[in-house]
């Protein structure tokens, strides 16, 4: 198979870098832990041209389309955000373009921000390109999507266009409740995942205000401290909480473009958010396959980027 | 002034000792670091006695109340919870007793307990003491009371009785979000209060879901991002937004049994409190004195403890 382009997915804390044939197929990989944060800012271009020498070697003129945080201020090159509602056409036109000699085209996909009902700003980096990926996997145009992680995306695209997204910082939250306040402390280490407890925080996760979550969350100390919930469910249970808090949020704001959400994450953690829907009678999908790999194919094939066989 | 009692708020990491008279007038005072996690488990009696010796020198036989985590698991000896709706009599009726050679009574005040409609459970151990002070101090049998900090309570007060309660993480939350996560990058340093920023966080607490919260925080960051919000105004941003997101939802609950909201703490805290209700457009007044004192006092009458003098 010929190589078609090489995608790059270049975030804070790592490098992924993908050799890509014609129909998207994935030739070869490399994975580094160069992510910008460990490259100085005059470091990208020598840490990427090594990354893909080898490939270069035969193919010089070789496109790269890049995304991620590589796009951000603390990047190579700041790409500004495009705002909602954004599709691929809008991606392209707002690619920033980088010369460096002797290379073929390299490409910085930008962001994406938009704003909720009442003004607040929320910007995603990296996701739309996944986004973008899974709908060319899934074939459709219209789709709710979760992003789970760190900093959760909820997006919702119609005609192709991300309409809409919101951030959850379940991810997070998460951890800073569990390393650094008192429910941590009931805690068995090492931590093992336990269904049942899972389920009992999604079940939990109810309420009619924001502020609810901050009394939901002590439940995770009068439980065990209570006999109610063994140290080795803790986690889970906290876990499950925060995920199910924070799905019927995002859920009741995103159903009414679509009845499924589609998964799009690690398999540990979409796995968690698949079961976490099922509990609450929500219809859920995984998304597999590479599909930022899928966005910067589906990008370069909407800027009709060079073949360079 | 003929001293009648000495009164102990013995907590995690302090330890207030009150050298009280007739009619509730504190007479000395002697306030140290040595909660019950610096003292051992074998400790107890040798730091109370040290602290008191002045006071008992002259009046050996003086009775003292203590309340708050001494009466914990991890303190002299376990109070057990007393379930709501919980009175001065259920109070008095399950203080434990500790007798110490050529002392007067020593009483511990137990903790109260609750289930939320969902079979959570709550506790509180020391609040309970500071809100019998305050009704004493009010004058009256119905109230809602706010008690705020790392842990906010939130207590209902119905003929004098607390007849439900629920536990808020806000204080918590608010440092774990600020030390451990993205939110804290952004905040200058040192702190300083803003109160135009701490105004716009409570109107921004809004919402239909307590994974709201997940996605509300992020807005302390990409408002200073996307320049909507100064360096200098994130810290009160933050705390606006969690606090109000607290009183929303437990004012919601709370509020079937009185309008005034009863705030009860340190100065800082409670004038913020006073503001975000304010800001809400729910009466709030601050309870000055020392109520953990007047409810000492209060359990004192209640039990007719010999008088000493």
């Amino acid at each position: 198979v010929t190589a078609r382009l090489i995608s790059v997915d270049w975030g804070t804390t790592s490098l992924r870098c993908y050799l890509v044939g014609r129909g998207g197929a994935i030739l070869d990989r490399r994975t580094s832990d160069r992510g910008i944060l460990a490259v100085g800012q005059d470091g990208f271009e020598a840490t990427l041209l090594n990354e893909i020498r080898h490939w270069r070697s035969s193919a010089p003129e070789l496109p790269v389309v890049m995304s991620g945080m590589i796009g951000s201020r603390q990047g190579w090159h700041e790409a500004a955000y495009v705002p909602c509602p954004a599709g691929i056409q809008d991606i392209t036109a707002n690619l920033h373009s980088i010369a460096v000699q002797g290379c073929g085209p390299i490409w910085i996909v930008p962001g994406v921000d938009t704003r909720s009902k009442t003004g607040r700003p929320d910007v995603m980096r990296g996701e739309e390109t996944q986004i973008f990926g899974a709908l060319t996997g899934l074939g459709c145009t219209d789709a709710l999507f979760v992003l789970p992680g760190t900093h959760a995306k909820w997006a919702t695209v119609v005609d192709g266009r991300i309409v809409g997204f919101s951030t959850y910082m379940t991810g997070e939250v998460f951890s800073a409740l569990k390393d650094h306040t008192i429910l941590g402390r009931l805690m068995a280490t090492p931590p093992s995942f336990d269904a049942s407890a899972f389920e009992r925080g999604v079940t939990n996760s109810e309420g009619t205000q924001p502020g609810d979550l901050l009394n939901l969350v002590f439940s995770a100390r009068t439980l065990p401290l209570s006999g109610q919930l063994g140290d080795d469910e803790v986690e889970s249970y906290l876990s499950g909480l925060l995920i199910g808090a924070e799905i019927r949020a995002a859920h009741t704001r995103g159903r009414r473009t679509a009845d499924t959400v589609h998964v799009l994450g690690g398999a540990a953690l979409t796995a968690r958010y698949i079961d976490a829907c099922k509990i609450l009678g929500i219809s859920a999908k995984p998304i597999d396959g590479e599909c930022v790999v899928l966005g910067h194919v589906a990008i370069a094939d909407a800027i009709e980027l060079p073949d360079s066989s």
